[in-house]
């Protein structure tokens, strides 16, 4: 499919652009947004605008949904080709951090759903993948499996939550009392609690088995729909916090992200 | 001091032989201690016995207290010469995970107190330090400053809960009512939450400025002892969560440690 691979140029051009800016970090242009701690940073910006030149070159007509520069919106027609872009997931990160935790997520979505998505991830560190300066890339497209770099990838076994290990993004001050009153259970009974808040890296990590859920209480279109094709294609589940149909162009709400083996005991923690 | 010199000799040793198990670890041993997610595995064990065993040879009749093979316990006379260590902090996140946030970590003390401290980090991402197979060695020795690599390293200037980069250790299971019920304001009022649960690395990354404070509602001596003496040589404070003074052999306690600056309004926020 001509999307995808149009993806995955752009992460070759991307990437590098987005390390070298990582390892001089400290030189980056950094910004607030609604609160103290919603960072914007130059690196943002650059990517976005890089990719929205490149779709309106080669998708003539695409509708753009992307995070900045007041392209964080909603489709008139939910219905029309529609690119949903993440220029930097993990911004805090990218900013602070001793690992670099942030990714580049595009996805490319039809009816209201995703059917392709790519994430790039800078320096990860799995078996069988070359760290350092390399960049894991993430991608799958609707019927056609999922993939790290070129190999495929599959969620893991993991059955039961007392086992599981469950990232729980605790997001901005604003979303924390709904976090502690709805992922309560969740916090509780897991086997183990992870908190990175950048959505598109923990999305991977349950692509690729290394994580086994993911909750949010509030995300945009922009924080999942790369992560949820790369997810559903690795044989995982998405949906709302209580169990119903993810569809990206309702406006903010939970999401669960999951290998689906825990998805309904996590559903069953989570009151409305 | 020969003891620091000591450390870092046998991080040179050690760290290539740990990279190296962790881009194979799919063919690590690994077994559970005292709950499912308690994981012990072959690496752990080898890092121990050779730290063990080299001490033995270069400081005959110092005490040695570590995590694993029945040497977790409080030294009889807490005044000797005492090496406290944990060789692989983080073994959940070195079975899974695709980030490698795990450390080992070794200290020495003397009357109860760390006076020496190193802890090595694989593969982090810092501006100006070489990453790949590169290890972050962080060190330390009382009254002499911290150090990452051959690098001076610094705490953070963040003053205030509401701006601060918070880590919130939700350990184990049996843990999770204590950090919910003493952590739920620090939850709803940091800048920004995260969990790794890795200690060693969260308070390595509060040494070197990335992190602002780190809690955690119960640890043993080796979870922070050479954390504890590297955050306090890099300009931050170590206490009990009530802001009483951490002594290493006084049982499993509650810790707190932060750049010093949100320190006292993080004491607030947490109830006995």
């Amino acid at each position: 499919m001509q999307e995808i691979d149009f993806i995955k140029r752009m992460f070759q051009e991307l990437a590098g652009f987005v390390c070298r800016k990582h390892a001089s970090r400290g030189q980056v242009g950094v910004t607030s947004k609604s609160e103290a701690n919603d960072l914007l940073t130059e690196v943002d910006l650059a990517v976005q605008d890089r990719l929205v030149e490149a779709i309106g070159k080669e998708f003539p007509g695409d509708v753009i949904v992307a995070e900045e520069r007041g392209l964080a919106r909603i489709p008139d027609d939910p219905s029309v080709r529609c690119w949903v872009i993440d220029p930097i997931d993990g911004t805090q990160n990218f900013v602070r951090g001793i690992f670099p935790v942030f990714g580049i997520s595009v996805a490319f979505a039809v009816d209201g759903r995703p059917v392709v998505g790519g994430v790039a991830v800078p320096g990860i560190a799995l078996p069988g993948v070359a760290t350092s300066q390399s960049v894991g890339v993430f991608f799958a497209e609707k019927g056609a499996g999922a993939y790290l770099n070129d190999s495929p990838i599959r969620v893991s076994s993991v059955d039961s939550v007392s086992l599981a290990r469950v990232e729980v993004d605790f997001s901005g001050r604003s979303q924390r009392d709904e976090t502690l009153a709805r992922c309560a259970e969740i916090l509780r009974r897991s086997g183990q609690i992870r908190c990175n808040c950048a959505t598109v890296v923990a999305l991977c990590s349950v692509a690729v088995g290394e994580m086994d859920a993911f909750a949010h209480v509030s995300l945009n279109p922009w924080d999942y729909a790369a992560g949820q094709i790369i997810v559903e294609e690795a044989g995982g589940r998405a949906s709302r916090l209580d169990g119903s149909p993810l569809m990206l162009f309702e406006n903010r709400h939970g999401v669960l992200i999951s290998n689906g083996h825990v998805h309904d005991e996590l559903v069953s923690l989570i009151p409305s």
